[in-house]
């Protein structure tokens, strides 16, 4: 009996048209029946956003001329596409689910704002093997080229071996020519943060406005962050889970007096 | 030497003008100095949204007839509000971060999608001991009587006692008269999903669109998730944590064969 080839749902965040997903599309498209729902319309820094209060509408498009699997654009957010897809669009639960390639780094700190990493969480709450996937460099220019063959190793591994419960993989690619990609580290999300400095301007009507634009802190020196292996030309491969708690917090808090 | 007052910053994400906040900044104004940074429309369910490519306005503004604190009223998410408050609206650091009371439940895996939640995650990456409240009442008419003292009690030991390093509190408080209310538990995170039944219409110039409608499926029996403290009467906190490596999955990708 042949073996079903799997199914693989592919979204984004930077939109249906960005040259990130096209790659990942051409790459799954060698793994298996690839369907894709991912946004209209550039949707970075989505976070884990849902539409409550507005309409979603998602059509059937054709972006290639030879295109054989199916493409929906969705005017939603990265989770739409994928909770459209998961509960409207697809037969049945997809074998894996791939995000990206973003175009940007969403490593350490960055994979709470990542539109791109919210639609894999999604998928992984559904229980779908799920990655997502960026390249250090925001141009709409970047190379992809030198990610094809990890990408495909670490999604066909995926399929293979699938994941633990409730974890889903956040995989970051540093900027380089192929050749001088060291391999791939499984790390810990490096611990730092966002200082913003807002740039005040003033509209042609005199109210003030800001501009949001921030500076990347990365205090944290472990050679196991993601930070590390990316800056020592390595692929940052992240398991990030959705259960939030920290669990080594629950004995402190409970000796709070809270009668 | 009197003690310095702490300055306690006070958002949400149902907007400056919901009553859930309203109580907030009620309760806040007996423990410390007060500055309200909150949306000026509803921005439920943004998760960790910012914006990025769009202007921010943020205005002060009159809320109270007799208020002596002060607010500001800001065009972007939760977490844009925080950002604004922290970097460019307060002239120090705050001592506390209060986002609520929001008006619905952010347990468990809703915590994901939560712009309440978020905005506390951010005053978090911030190094802000920070406390996301919800009410399990979505109505504009919820009672938030009976969650006063509570909130009192939590946001008082947070002061006094602070947070562990990268911890903040997910508070949900059950829809119930006061006296009802046994107690508080502090819990992990109930192991649930959303399965998204889409109601599908069609617009009248004949294209079809879609309206997201969830059912909340928990399939979580244990006794120590936030769901069974809610169901059981019980105000629910979940330590929460945004360095979300699945640390103990690790081990396992690092068997793969990503060679």
């Amino acid at each position: 009996m042949a073996k079903k080839k799997p199914l693989i749902l592919v979204t984004n965040d930077d939109g249906i048209t960005a040259p990130g997903i096209r790659m990942l599309i051409e790459v799954m498209n060698t793994l298996g029946d690839v369907c894709v729902v991912a946004p209209d319309s550039p949707q970075s820094a989505m976070g884990h956003a849902i539409t409550i209060n507005d309409t979603l509408y998602c059509d059937k498009v054709r972006v290639l001329e030879d295109q054989t699997h199916q493409e929906y654009s969705c005017s939603g957010t990265p989770v739409d596409c994928v909770k459209l897809a998961v509960n409207e669009i697809l037969k049945r639960k997809p074998d894996l689910c791939v995000s990206g390639i973003n175009h940007g780094s969403n490593s350490s700190i960055n994979v709470i704002y990542s539109g791109t990493m919210s639609a894999a969480v999604e998928a992984g709450t559904l229980g779908i093997p799920s990655i997502g996937f960026s390249l250090l460099d925001y141009s709409m220019d970047a190379d992809f080229e030198p990610a094809r063959s990890f990408v495909k190793s670490i999604a066909t591994q995926c399929l293979k071996k699938g994941l633990p419960t409730g974890v889903v993989l956040n995989v970051n690619i540093p900027k380089l020519p192929k050749n001088e990609i060291k391999g791939i580290k499984v790390c810990r999300q490096a611990n730092a943060h966002w200082e913003e400095q807002f740039d005040k301007r003033v509209n042609p009507l005199g109210r003030e406005y800001y501009w949001l634009t921030g500076e990347f802190v990365n205090e944290d020196k472990g050679e196991d962050t993601d930070e590390w292996a990316l800056h020592n030309g390595y692929i940052s491969v992240v398991p990030v889970q959705f259960d939030l708690t920290a669990h080594h917090a629950i004995k402190d808090i409970n000796t709070w007096d809270l009668s």
